[in-house]
């Protein structure tokens, strides 16, 4: 089954180009891989009307799963479960679980000497203040938990956006939430390079093989770190084959069939393929 | 005055994670740079509907500028072209001043013997196949041209997702019309690190720091590529001040007096600042 997702990404910082998105990718790509399709990903900045606003749209287009990436600190920059509250129209309360995990961490931070003694301040409790009927995460790298919502039929799930305690979440609590939905469906891929022809010339032979391999989904890649794009006869184009398959044997079967038909293809027209590294 | 600005990329490999979204950030820190405030960054895929749901969703929001970028090139996944035509419910047709500069770079590369005879082929034409009322934006890089297409009050301007290409566009078509609006107005930034401080502690401190400084905006980052989180007492956490102004005298001093007052705050408590690196 496929499961859909959309990813929403809180941070001025992000828009301000400060902060590569490098979150919206390896959630892209690990979810990708449990056989997820991301079909969307949103960036917004610290405001709560923005927030809710994001999620409302998303909830409107039917994703089994909104992962939101930020704003969980306990700084007044943090407004991510204010503006899920608003979002899902929930009043905010604090989660006695969710409180739990907080001052276990301050316990931790205590025992190792690293504090002097545990204060639940304001800025401590806002990080277990969630919208209600929400669960909380545990953060096995960092202080403020994870939240989980359920609304209809989907699943809300905010993680930090410190990359280590979003991935940590992420890993043990949503991941098998996933596995269970996609079974086995699993996404596949493989590249070969395409050379000699240009990106105009190639269009009619990959949509050929596209159209003869149903299942098989070609993308070009003209520009590649490695290979930046020349063109003309010494023109290089990376072709990325994928699949959502049950079975790794079966996806192997498709993409090498296309990828067989494509390199035949390249070679009538003057081109070869070679492989991608 | 402050331009407001949305950003849309679009393309599989992004949803995918195969590719590190660099292009929104480039365009981000480039636009505020200039003096625009970008609001949204959205990703969709390589589908019609999706681009055409997503422009339209971005019209709504009344942005002076919408920049897209990919899905310009020949192949039969490079879609945003039909796409902003269904958004703005414009047809499509060849645009000859577009189809004059595609020709353009073929003759250039007949003439460098890259290539033996000039075709314009339906995917060569495709990239001058534009929504009806827009005008091409020379790419002085490769041969897709960008687009621009006035819309209400809004620009909207697709440009190619090759980043060479991307940049030149924006550089050469985009930057003129932003400074023409942004007037003087451009975006200052300077960072401090706070150390020995919690989160949770120098939340309060920076709450009163952006109360006591209206025009300043200080967000922390607690987790830096240099500096992984460190709780308790040898906690290191990045504090970023920002402010708009006409002139770059006028935010020295303003974001200057918010960083002495987050220092002098920090002392009283326990830590201290040091230079941001």
């Amino acid at each position: 089954m496929s499961v859909k997702m959309e990813i929403i990404c809180v941070g001025n910082e992000l828009l301000i180009g400060k902060t590569l998105n490098t979150n919206a990718q390896w959630l892209a790509k690990r979810a990708t891989a449990l056989g997820a399709i991301v079909h969307r990903i949103t960036v917004v900045s610290d405001d709560v009307d923005e927030i809710a606003s994001a999620i409302r749209e998303s909830l409107r287009r039917k994703p089994r799963f909104i992962i939101t990436t930020g704003g969980l600190g306990p700084t007044f920059d943090d407004k991510t479960l204010k503006g899920i509250a608003k979002g899902l129209k929930r009043k905010l309360e604090v989660n006695d679980e969710a409180l739990k995990m907080v001052r276990g961490k301050y316990e931790a931070l205590l025992e190792e000497g690293r504090i002097e003694k545990i204060e639940l301040t304001p800025p401590r409790v806002k990080m277990a203040t969630f919208p209600e009927s929400t669960k909380p995460l545990h953060n096995s790298v960092g202080t403020a938990p994870g939240v989980m919502a359920s609304f209809g039929g989907a699943f809300l799930i905010a993680l930090p956006g410190v990359p280590p305690e979003m991935e940590a979440i992420f890993e043990e609590s949503v991941v098998p939430m996933l596995k269970r939905d996609a079974g086995k469906s699993a996404f596949f891929e493989a590249s070969v390079y395409a050379n000699g022809v240009m990106e105009s010339s190639l269009a009619p032979l990959i949509d050929k093989v596209m159209h003869d391999n149903p299942d098989v989904y070609i993308k070009s890649h003209v520009y590649t770190k490695s290979h930046p794009q020349v063109e003309g006869k010494r023109s290089h184009i990376e072709l990325h084959f994928s699949t959502m398959a049950e079975d790794s044997k079966i996806a192997r079967i498709r993409l090498d069939k296309a990828m067989t038909q494509l390199s035949e293809l390249l070679l009538e027209n003057g081109g070869r393929a070679s492989k991608a590294t």
